[in-house]
């Protein structure tokens, strides 16, 4: 069994703000600075999801990336893209809208359904701008 | 005189919704889109700003572009970073967000104070996506 | 009147060769190079449609950049990708199926159909590589 | 011993389908879509192999990644660089075409002449579009 | 404890030469090629570091990205951006000014000021050009 | 006559500093900043040459891209890469390093060998960093 990583890239654009409503609106600036900015701001979002597997021997592949990408268009794009993060997305409800719990939310979402692809959940990678991004394999 | 054309790249992210106030929910949904939620969306802007001069013989500039960046950086930047475009940019009341409009508002802010610096403002280029831009040369 | 220029991106990947048929193998070989391999080889393009407009009062538009993706895609992408350019191709029988040729063929295609939704075709750019790359601008 | 990880960067295009001679032309076009195309399509692949090793001391080196890019170059780009992977490449005869399979044919051809070089392969990313792309570690 | 990986891209441009004083000139040219050239020649290096820590349940920060960032520029850019690297930079004297060597001085510099922020600093990654590239896990 | 704009990208790393022998060391600090260190410092260039010209017939190009890769790796790439541009390169004797005299001194250099070629050299853009860049049309 040769095992194989396979990735395919998704976007979506997104408003949020990071905001912690236990705190006052001057604790919250200190803290996030700019991103607390009370009216919004946003992103475009790039979506790495990383699966691993064995290509099939009939088709060479590991997974049908084509497939994969139907299913993060369904399960997370649809639910994130032109949304507001804090506001529109039910699995962020009471959740800091930070690229570290979205992409745990991303996880949560996506592992049960790539798992039953025939292949497994290996690894998300989100861009939050071209300077910053998150890594997530799980937790572990 | 050689006339050269020298580029500086900026980036801010920002909220907006494409929203027409005169039109309801339903005709603003048809015509924009998810561009329309009401919750608002965003993304990372990349603006470039190009100057064209002659070189100047002591310093081989045709503009400093430290310093012109730290010119798009007080005028644009500053106003535009981490805000909601429609709610918190004093140049945009009143204008629908779209990438043209916002390059144009843009153009009026940097104009005057670019001239001033010895070179002349040639072209703006704004990009709201990796597939998505505006160019805009003073509008002629 | 403030014109803009906006541009969409779109991709194909396709297989082409370079081949003169007046010519005979050596001849293509020693004029195209690699290029001439008679099995083909293939490209990822991208392509960049420029319009230009006025940004219209109520919408803020150039054009809607949707609607022309969604025309580049079914007068374009839906005829390139995934195909053989020198044989699935019907615009570029007869054609050498160089990028300068190609991008020249595409602006026959969509010159029309864009001027037909009020505003006015201005350039395109078609990249091979990400090294080459070629302008149109209508052949003036 | 401080152990890096050094990658290079090769590039190659080449014209591909996917497709199954056990299955006809209809279940082909099922399983694979337009990447079926009979008449090939193709891509700008874009290969980074990664070694690992501890800097030597007196050039600082893990491998001379010039020497790598020279070995890349004549095993692996001379012999898929604008060819037919299908039809052209010895060691991709009577395998499916995926990125999967081409990645795990070429760590098949680098792994010794590279561990010979006194460093270790370690990862092979092999890029099809920008949306798409496959690692390999030797397959555990 | 659900563990996320952050990164922080940073880029600083320097001068270097690949020299060993214990060889003459012809052998440092045998073994550096070009990149022994004794006026120097230079790079744009982008630097990602990556830090690994649970979210904190208040922020959604595993480490504010601000603050990060903050802390390579004092400690890495203001120390490499426009400098010398062979004779400007003190970690780097009497050491071949190579890519790995100068990515495993910026880790032993920012090893203990990052584990210090209540994360751990886990892999560091120095672009040397879009072709070259070392990562580093701190030599294990 | 159709015509079409080709553009062909070279890289070359090369060091430099910004330094006015008429001023004494304050004042180049003064001006340029971090980019008058005495000891240089370095940068990726990005040299894209745009020619014009019509699509032979017989072969489908304005100018074969190899063709013009070689004559810019031969009188260009060859005298810039891993140099010291204030040193090294006759061109740039007594001429400020900036990134405008850089490309008007490669314009002089590629001009009418280009134009012997049968097409025309029409623009050149040189990018010093992802955030500055210069275009030139020869001058006017």
């Amino acid at each position: 069994m040769k095992i194989v990583y396979a990735t395919r890239r998704e976007r979506f654009n997104a408003a949020h703000k990071l905001w912690n409503p236990e705190w006052d609106e001057q604790k919250n600036l200190d803290i996030f600075g700019k991103c607390s900015n009370p009216n919004w701001h946003g992103h475009n979002y790039d979506l790495y999801v990383t699966v691993k597997g064995a290509p099939a021997s009939d088709t060479g592949y590991c997974v049908d990336l084509k497939d994969l990408s139907d299913l993060i268009k369904k399960l997370v794009v649809d639910v994130f893209d032109h949304k507001n993060i804090n506001l529109d997305v039910p699995v962020m409800k009471g959740v800091m809208a930070s690229t570290e719990n979205i992409v745990i939310a991303i996880w949560e979402i996506l592992e049960t359904p790539i798992n039953q692809m025939g292949c497994t959940l290996h690894k998300l990678t989100l861009y939050e701008t071209e300077n910053n991004f998150v890594e997530y394999f799980g937790g572990h």
